[in-house]
């Protein structure tokens, strides 16, 4: 099959690699047909997330199930699915109370030997492991590209706000409002906020924000971001801030906005580690949770889309196909043209 | 001061009655300007609520504060509020826990010594104990109509939502469309509902709660409930029923749809002792909750409102002042017109 | 292998049987140590609850692992189990969010083609479905007997106390203490309760009541039951009831006794519809939660025993072998000689 | 009355002060029988905490009420009563969500201006502000010393184990034996910890920990903690770490030491910011709690205490008179002679 290789340079390239197949009794083969490239990606590529080299890319996809092992008891052949770009067993001792970030078995899509020695999604077929814990069948009603953020960055995004604790009525603010965050912004309709302020310095990215239930934006370069969220909530200290952006100083005034009792739920990854203000944090009793998606509730966001209540659709800036995957990377990894996700069919 | 009495064979009359004034530290005075009937009223006057008789009646209302006691904290004299239908200390061993219903020194507005001797809102002026517990404040941005439901069926409503443990993409019944029903269809987005099915028998009540967010909604009288709603989810079993009827045929068909470990949750008085399949409820390991309002929300209501999620404004069908209320309750004890609520100006 | 037959007539015997095998790639196939008798088995037997016969009979078990099929990611040959009495896939629908008692694979051990054609445990010899989700490793450290009830009875009792959301400081009665209420009971101290009152007829299970942790009993043959429960909490309403008896007695003396806003946790088949004190229930509000046993915390609960928390020996009144087993049976079913659980080695 | 004077220099002696009186209708007037010494007045003395100096010391009491506001509804004068070290309305906008530490109106007894301007507990007598919210009472069957700690350090115990979620069968590490993790030691068993592993440099204080619940003690003296800790649980990564000394080197040991999906609590005050293992706490998606005490289970930790299911007197290693306070001082600030908590008799 074609597929997208890392070498070890970071460089990438569409190679011939042999057709994967189903290994284990939990295997499903997909046949793929639509990928989007993901910051993940390119942190990889570049190793801003270390990997031994090497591998084929990507980890969000839609495709349609050719095979099946012995064990799989959910999808059959022909049915289309979404799956998780995080691979979990379901059964051992971490997965079973609801870690599975830290499964046994697991490790990330196209990320390589260093990460689980999965396949990657920008290639024609994938073996995905576990297929009763990591895919999801989508119905006739919707097309791919309205399910294509399910195992990635929509699941990132509503976790965020579940994370959170969001409840209805409350002021919650989205710093960071790439892919992550905008996914954040559009969820948090379903837990009820009043008031969804995003910060992001791309005015392209703000008003998609606004598009997808922002009640309000705010550019971080026009001044202090805290006391710019506060002007837009009318002066009310955020019930939740949803940290999408992992810098030192989305951190930091994530931690001095949030209420007495609030919470701050970051999705961003930090890439590092940082001083934060844990004096802020311990006299305010603030609770700070997040981590990777969390991959759990596809079936309810597949639900959600088909009720119209969710559609991502607006993140879809630009449209190519596996063969020009490579200059995809170049725009995307540059932030061209107003990009924020590239769809890439196959 | 100008009140409705209700008298000891049902009969209701304005009279003249005794301003009321501050008598405890925590309670406020309030100069009434809106009020409504309530099926409450309604089941008081004829004893489906039995409460010895003689009292001034009303427990829904919105009007200005007038004076206030010694200990009160979050109001003062000039404020627009509206408050709870059910009065709560908020600190007596039963209140600390949450369980206001159950409150040593609380009880009903408007339904006379039975229910706690407190005040009612069809009346010029009401005495509002606890009140730091049982009032909110009401911004200059909304009117009157606005927040009329907040202090009890909009709290209801509210409370069926939450009680249910409504999650992001769930399907959820709602069996009734009365005032507390369409406020729990309302409420329901709040929640993420993915479906939200409505059931009642009149047409104007399904007609609003379809412009209230009901996805769909069923004749109860077009054949056997259950299958109609499962008809209208698709087939899926709701996660959730939320029951506003009170009747025996709902609850037990509320405890047929729903399914294995979900939850039903009763808001609808059930007004006598009835049989519940407990050998569904508990082969299917249900939830069953509910309750009278809980008037804990009160403030996230009026933000949501403020924040254009809510806006229950579409259950006003009359308008008549606190002179014609005679009249406006038989209307609305006849169904009469359409009639879902009656806005009482004073 | 040998095995208990219960036949058409109810009538039961030990018989040859075809040894079972891994069939299923999910599957181990497991050789029995130590089985019990339980209630459900008499139940089963005299058509209480209602099943088709002619099946290997028994679903609380500890054993050795002899095979494992091919996708099975958690357990090997030779390890010492106890498993799941009731079966899920973990992956359907159902099992997805944890209405594993809903399963659309699963049922019951031991109860024939009715409850899904499972072996039973009064056997030699079982097969076990989706033995990742339905079995757990027994560690060296602690013997057959120590392990027994692990996967029926005490996930019953550990799942009462749950569902009832106790918490460090509630006061609560336990209606009947039998084996399930025993393990109510004994799991109550997990969870902080500060009075624990069990409620029995017979004298020595009383006892073994007051051994396993409750801080006082209760004879409903002494009077009301209700008033004997507050007099031994001095006065103190229950902040949960968990029912363990299934009765319409003790069913109306739960709705009574629990404290407004409390729970009642039903753990006691009911068998039958009854009628609910449903105006207690709604003015209080109370919620009303229970069903079968969930298996989800088998691991949590040898933790437990492993470190001396739960010590559930106190039970076993009797011990017997396979060979014994049918008088076993007429021992228990006429709750002769004090019995409270029979220990059949195989 | 005589009290206790923090000075400027950090120099404390007893000296004659003004009566204090019920000033606000929520106010109730206590005459003090027991205090204690608190790292908390050692830090305040010494500017660690800063404050604004000349103010009455002290924060944990046992005292009896000798007169009430008129607002006052659940003591009255004769009640012996606990009461919270930090001071909340109850009402405020912060208090009515659980932000009791952000309260508009609150602060913290025996902490000056700075803190609110509350009286102080090393003395005669004590205003206690919002008596309804901040006090206790205290049943006869239970003498002063057993409950002396109700009001800050059990109550921030039971609250870290509180907000680390720990449930039945959960292993958990305590890192810091001193008062504090003394307590939170002690309030695992209610929680169901299976495991509970104590750290600390002193034997004394682990010899302590040991006879209040801990299963295993670790000597951070003797090499790395965080491998000592595992040691000890068997391997196990603790599911919850309550962090209790505030230091670099226990907060880093604590995000190291946590299993994936678990929780860190921190209650002991970090005193200053510091860096986090943030990279860690993403990858294994950690959830961070903690703060200052949180005061609102005083009731349910008295029952637990009259249940006999919490006995913190082990922690009284000295008892001394209200004239011997200022050498008090000096012993526990200087951790002399195995102290850990210095009862001071009024």
């Amino acid at each position: 099959m074609k597929a997208l290789l890392c070498e070890d340079d970071g460089a990438i390239r569409l190679a011939e690699q042999p057709d994967p197949r189903v290994e284990q009794p939990g295997d499903v083969l997909v046949r793929l047909t639509l990928t989007t490239i993901c910051g993940g990606d390119v942190h990889l590529r570049h190793g801003v997330i270390p990997a031994e080299k090497h591998f084929v890319m990507g980890h969000e996809y839609v495709g349609v199930v050719e095979a099946v092992g012995a064990a799989v008891e959910t999808v059959v052949p022909g049915d289309r699915v979404v799956g998780a770009a995080i691979i979990s067993c379901g059964v051992c001792d971490r997965c079973r109370v609801g870690a599975t970030q830290g499964c046994r078995f697991g490790g990330i899509l196209g990320a390589g030997r260093s990460w689980g020695g999965f396949g990657g999604t920008h290639a024609e077929l994938l073996r995905v492991p576990f297929a009763d814990h990591t895919t999801a069948k989508v119905p006739d009603s919707l097309d791919d590209e309205q399910v294509l953020f399910v195992g990635d960055i929509l699941s990132t995004g509503h976790y965020g706000a579940r994370a959170g604790g969001v409840a209805p009525g409350d002021v919650v603010a989205v710093l960071g409002a790439g892919p992550v965050g905008l996914c954040a912004v559009h969820c948090l309709g379903l837990f009820g906020a009043s008031q969804v302020v995003a910060a992001d310095l791309e005015p392209e990215r703000r008003a998609i924000a606004r598009r997808l239930g922002a009640t309000a934006t705010v550019d971080p370069a026009d001044g202090p971001l805290t006391a710019a969220v506060l002007e837009a909530t009318g002066g009310v200290e955020p019930d939740v801030v949803i940290e999408c952006a992992g810098s030192a100083a989305t951190l930091a005034a994530a931690a001095e906005l949030v209420r007495p009792g609030g919470s701050m739920a970051v999705v961003g990854n930090p890439g590092t580690n940082r001083e934060l203000p844990l004096i802020d944090l311990f006299n305010k009793a603030v609770t700070y949770t997040g981590g990777l998606a969390r991959l759990d509730r596809m079936p309810e966001l597949i639900r959600l889309i088909d009720a119209g209540r969710l559609d991502l659709r607006p993140l879809i800036t630009h449209r190519i196909t596996l063969d020009e995957i490579v200059a995809g990377f170049e725009l995307f990894g540059e932030r061209r043209d107003g990009v924020v996700k590239v769809a890439v069919s196959i």
